[in-house]
């Protein structure tokens, strides 16, 4: 497997770059870079050097142009660039090689939305419809055979596994209402006054509640199928962890159920799936699936109300982790290769 | 003022400490321990001396038994115990000097519900119609003549304070949701395996969720004289902070409203109360707060849907220094003294 | 006391508007500002606004410009305001108002030195000698007359308090060596990328060692006066807290000396100073300085060797604090006046 | 490789488990336990159940017997036990299995030394001088055919690798004065009262310093074979971080050196170990080390003085890590099996 990444500044290009060095699978990673061609990747990367990243072959730590990655013919593009720049950077590797895309560009199939969500038209829009939204527990199958792959955000991920199987076995009797809580990462590696150590520490606050996060529309999208329309209340929150996503989310239904259905709809999805653990009435914490691929899933159950708990690294299962699960997959891989099934101590 | 201390190992006893020993109307503080008299209070109290603490008076800096402490005649008491011990250790006080209860013994009035919380029966059901509830803003006028104050939980001073004005106007459509943020102090000052820093730092986690934390039934109590009954349910976070309380809460009105509106029935409320800020649809931060008496209370309007978000200290406005404007209130001290209105930068 | 403030955008600029604010002495206070003139103070200050800040008076809260500010003839002013930029700005205030200078303007006294620190001459020569070292603990004689006071910076107080009497007491036998820990806020209210939250929490390490910071000229001033020449190496490491600052100092001396050696001769020092604490053999820990205006010292010997221990709130014992600090001794006002002895717990 | 693990429920033991259950050389792993055999290993285990650790085989999860594990002939006994109680439990093993023990029990050949630093005698006197320092990048032909291996302790690793290989060239011209920065899993997980969240977050301070603390023993042991008699200062502070340890050594020399010198010395000692990374003039950070096994080592000259900079991650170079390695090297397995050369983004 020849891998090349464009973008390894940020946070998941960062944590891209050092998953699939140590993924056995592949042998070469070409890093790309339209604007510093011929600078090197460690200049940009910290923490590492040539002596530590071992498969930069021919490139030898020096970001390749756009053009010369596409002539050495990469089997797998990653593409951790901003919303609204990848679909165009990536343009000359469709059809060629299997571009997993980690920006927005081509998760909301709707035109409408999309313009909704990101205040501009998707850049690609004859690409839309043939995009595999990356979300492997739920799309594995068009996933093996999928040429382009919108990797999920990272809200959408940890707030759509939970709810899934349940929205399609019973009917909402009132809104969805989500609150999730994202580690500073979540925001990038951006030289930003709101985002300073003396800013967050100590700090927590609510940011675009309701509807006014861009993420709405991509969960919105992940519930079709639902038995009923689903009105969600979606009010992200930041707080003083570097990497952590934890989401409650609260609906009732035109039912009564218990722990024991909800055990069940939940097992018969996800048995077979490595990085799903369920952990019942327990609430999981971010703590135990901190730089692993995982998603723990809790629940609480009152009468006709339900409380599902879901907990990721933002990073990974919310990025970097589930776009090289998404290349497993895609290319007959062992799923869990180069990923940990382990949290940190 | 004279004014002892009943309980000053935990964060809470801590902070009454130096509050009053800012506070100018305070002349005595009267260290007070039934377990250990005699002691010196220095040896367990972290950071402060006989040197820095002035107010100790004939004390001298030991703690002295309750018995004697109800000799030296102290104007008010205030008791940081914990609950169901501390209606018992507080016996002597009532009737003689004015009693500010931290722990949550007098705050239930109902006796079943008591129960339900505290799975014990209330420690003085005879007092529970007599003590006053010293949510500051909405009890003023019976704190004025109060006797007995019972001091509110920090979920329900951060959680009753924006919804009390609002549903007295307008009838839920649905459930009342809330997610509220905690600060680890809110924990308590305990070797547990739980609260340590490694446990701690980089988690985060829902607990007890939906009906299942004790302040649920003290929120619903806040609640009564609402134009409906409340179907509550409650979600407490840890998260990786030391001070600070942030509450977002979800609720669906039988009619549809506009922000204006919101900010006119708060206004209303509040314009005169020198504790609370609103910052209408902005969304408030617990940094602005931290170590402030300050609730700071933001909104924001979907159509009959409505967030309301609020922040306080949790050790400030959710305990100590509403303790501290309770005595204040009661005593016709000007409401502010010893208090900060600004959060620390 | 009429007080004028330029600069409060930053962390001492913002902490000094609060501490002003509460004290009692001060009856007004005028915002300046050379670059907004009428703006509102308020759009550069988190978390209050016109209705907290109560002693804005003419202004409105509205900035005034240096000339304007002028003519309000303030008793004394504030300057947070940048290296080398701090002298010119407040050049129309020398000789009419007494000025507290928070910037390295004023601070060395030796011009070789100022450039070598600075790496620019110092900005008004012809001050230097004229300007106090508002070091309160050593200068209190000079402070009282002073009319421009140089404030000391955080690294400099922490280190050199301990040190000083001790070196007019012992000859050394080494160099002095300093290791400083300091929180982030230090760095600045600043936009950078090295400061953003991910970067800098589970992440500590040195900076500019040995010869290198700018305060090492400042400290080597501070230690004039000393049985003998220092050859000062000092080192600061950055650490992920947001306030405080802990200094391990080792020398050793050309005797053998005890523990009550030290306890003497700082107790000879600093009885007196309200401030100052020596906790013993016991390690000082920055916690129980937290935002009081206090440095703990302490102590361990062995043999000829010696350590210090010294911990500081780096923003007010290093910076705003001690600028009030300066000002009370300055007016002839209670030292301790809108400052606090207490750590907050 | 059949491997043992006695005592899971520590931050080491936890670690050593999730390690090998990467390592693709490692088969079987047998969770020990004198004190409760047959109860499940994932009770104490937060955050990974019986689906995710895979190599449990016959133990099925649960516990065995330290007489039951025997008989099972590991290859290969971790043992993350306390100190002076992982010599008695391991007895069983030695002679039948390799034996890598994580507690300090065989460190200190010296039996006068280890009773001055653990009160007590050595346990196991006579298999002192048989047991082999596992300072892997020191001691690499030793570890080759150890059958006893001593684990270091994280602060001699992080202070010994770069002092080691300078004063076997260079004589010293003073005593050796080392500040070390701890996070706070190094002092183990345990419900104490100094180390909650909120007594630790906001906090830093030295503790145990100059001679004090047990690791001084251990480091002076592993300067031996110096040009000259070490006297060692050492000075641990604990900083608010979870994983990371910085160590900031100071010594002056008898003659000037240049930076260059120190390259060539420390290229010479460290080129061919994977695991140390020499950053030369610039500063190391614990960032980049984090969750990896490396050592980052970088220097700064002023004439005579030095200053050795080192960054590892405790718990892993500084414990399991370097316990793995030790494996890896007596096993014939790839040095780096099983560990990240790559810190976590």
């Amino acid at each position: 497997m020849k891998a090349a990444i464009i973008g390894t500044t940020g946070y998941t290009g960062q944590l891209l770059l050092r998953l699939l060095d140590n993924h056995s699978d592949v042998t070469e990673i070409i890093p790309v870079s339209s604007s510093k061609p011929g600078e090197s990747l460690f200049d940009s990367c910290r923490g590492v050097d040539s002596s530590l990243i071992r498969k930069l072959g021919a490139t030898n730590g020096k970001f390749v142009s756009v053009d010369e990655a596409e002539r050495m013919s990469p089997d797998v593009v990653f593409a951790a660039l901003p919303h609204l720049k990848s679909a165009e950077v990536c343009g000359g590797f469709f059809d060629k090689s299997v571009v997993i895309d980690l920006s927005a560009d081509f998760r909301i199939k709707d035109e409408a939305k999309f313009f909704q969500s990101y205040n501009q038209a998707p850049p690609r829009p004859d690409l839309l419809q043939k995009a595999v939204y990356g979300l492997c527990e739920i799309y594995k199958e068009e996933i093996k055979s999928a040429d382009l792959i919108a990797n999920p955000g990272c809200y959408p991920t940890c707030t759509s596994l939970p709810l899934i199987p349940i929205l399609k076995k019973f009917h909402l009797a009132g809104p969805v209402v989500v609150n999730a809580l994202s580690g500073i990462s979540g925001a990038g590696k951006k030289a930003s006054m709101d985002l300073i150590f003396s800013e967050r520490t100590e700090n927590c606050n609510a940011y675009l509640p309701g509807k006014l996060h861009r993420h709405t529309n991509e969960i919105i999208q992940n519930l079709e199928g639902s038995l009923a329309d689903v009105d969600l209340f979606f009010t992200p929150h930041l707080v003083p962890l570097k990497r952590g996503m934890f989401v409650s989310t609260f609906i009732q239904l035109t039912q009564e159920i218990s722990s024991a259905d909800i055990q069940s709809i939940l097992t018969d999805a996800y048995a077979d799936q490595p990085f799903v653990r369920l952990v019942g009435e327990k609430v999981p914490e971010t703590y135990d699936v901190r730089c692993s691929n995982r998603i723990d899933i809790g629940w609480k159950v009152f009468g006709n109300s339900l409380y599902l708990f879901s907990a990721i690294d933002n990073l990974v299962k919310g990025a970097s982790g589930q776009a090289v699960q998404n290349m497993n997959i895609r290319f007959g891989l062992e799923e869990t290769a180069g990923l940990s099934l382990h949290g940190n101590v």
